[in-house]
C-alpha cells in the first residue's frame, strides 16, 4: 500500500521503519529533507518528499508532526491531496513553551483531532496511537504480549474500522477501543499530562494503559 | 480509627459503608443531614455531622464532595479542624453546566488538588481514588483480582506512604503508583474526560486503568 507519513521525528521514523519492513511504499514528508539524511541511509527504501508530495503519495496518510505544527503542515499538504482519504492523526497539542512537563494547548472544549477534522471536512480523520511511545505504537507485542489498549476516535465508522484493521494487520494491535466521534479525541489527548508524569515515576516511557473490566 | 468523610453522595456512602464494616468510627459530613436519613437506617453505625464536626472527628479526612463545591465545604470544615491532618482528596473539578459529558473546570496549569493544598497549607493533601467508580474504590478485588492501578499525588512523602498503607490494608489496593508532588494531580484529574467516554463506549463504569510495563 502507498503510505504517506507527515513528520520526520521519532514517531514518523518509527512508523516508516516498520511499514517499509512490511513491504509498503512509504514516503516521509518533511519541511527539511536534510534532517532525514542519516535515517534514509539506515533505512533504505523510504522516500522523502514535501508535505504535499507525501500526502499525494499516500492512500492512507499519517499525521506524525508535532501538535503545534500540525495544522500548518496539513495546510501545506493540501486539501486536494487529502480529499476523501483517511488521515490517521497521532499528534498531541503539547505546549513545551513553559518547560517540562508540557501542558496542553487545547483542552476541554476542543482537541487537535477536531481542529484537523474541521479544517479538512472532506478528509476522514481518525485519532489514534497518540497515547503511547513510538516504539510501542508499531510493535505493541513487545509489552505484555500486546495485552493493552489503544483508542480510535472519528466521525466515520468505516474509516475507524479500516484503521483498526490496519493497526491489527500491520502492527499487531489486538486491543482497540472505539470511543466514539472525533470529540472523544479530547479524552485521549488529555491522557498526556498523566502519561508524562508516569514516565517520570516509572523511569521509562515503555508502558501503556490497559482498560481492565 | 476515627475517620471523617466530607460529602454524602455515592462516593461518601460507599466509603462509609466499607469503613464502618471494618470497625472504624466513621462520621459523614453534610450540609443537609436529611439526605442521609435512608442511608443511616440501611447502614447503622455511621454518625452524621456538620462539615466542621466531621473534620474534627477524623484522624484521616476524606474529601468526597463534588469538585465544584469542595473548597467551600473545606472552608466550612475549617482550617483548625484540618491542621496537620492527612486529607485524602478524591474529588474531580467537573463542570456539568454544559450537559454531558462534563468538562474540567480546571486544567493544564492547576488542579483541584493543588487548590486545596494551597488553601490549607498545614494540611497534608494526598490526591487519590479520583480515577474510578465508587464501588471499585473501596473494593478493587472485584475487578481482575485487584490487578489494576490507582495513583497518589502529594507533597508529603510520609502522608503518601500512610495513605497507601491505608488503601492497601482497608480496601485491598495492591497496585498504587506514586506520581510525585501535588501538581501531578493535574494528570489524574485530566483522566476524567477519557474515563467518561470509556464509560459510554463500554456501557459500564466498572472498569479501571492498569499501567502495563
Amino acid at each position: 500500500m502507498n503510505i504517506g507519513i507527515l513528520g520526520s521525528g521519532m514517531v514518523g521514523q518509527a512508523l516508516a521503519t516498520k511499514l517499509v519492513s512490511l513491504g509498503h511504499s512509504v514516503m516521509i514528508g518533511t519541511r527539511d529533507s536534510s534532517k532525514l539524511a542519516e535515517f534514509t541511509q539506515t533505512v533504505p527504501g523510504v522516500a522523502v518528499g514535501s508535505f504535499a508530495a507525501t500526502a499525494a503519495h499516500g492512500e492512507i496518510v499519517f499525521n506524525a508532526t508535532a501538535g503545534d505544527a500540525s495544522l500548518a503542515a496539513l495546510e501545506q499538504a493540501g486539501t486536494e491531496n487529502l480529499r476523501g482519504k483517511i488521515l490517521i492523526d497521532m499528534a498531541n497539542p503539547l505546549d513545551f513553551s513553559q518547560g517540562m512537563p508540557p501542558s496542553l494547548s487545547i483542552a476541554n472544549t476542543d482537541s487537535l483531532g477536531e481542529q484537523i477534522q474541521r479544517a479538512f471536512p472532506e478528509t476522514r480523520v481518525v485519532k489514534t496511537l497518540n497515547t503511547l511511545a513510538a516504539p510501542l505504537m508499531v510493535d505493541p507485542g513487545q509489552l505484555a504480549d500486546g495485552n493493552h489498549h489503544i483508542f480510535v476516535s472519528g466521525n466515520d465508522a468505516e474509516a475507524k474500522a479500516q484503521v483498526s484493521a490496519f493497526l491489527q494487520a500491520e502492527f499487531g494491535w489486538k486491543e482497540i477501543i472505539d470511543l466514539g466521534d472525533i470529540t472523544t479525541a479530547r479524552g485521549t489527548e488529555m491522557l498526556l499530562p498523566v502519561w508524562v508524569r508516569l514516565w517520570g515515576a516509572l523511569g521509562t516511557p515503555m508502558f501503556n494503559f490497559k482498560i481492565v473490566r
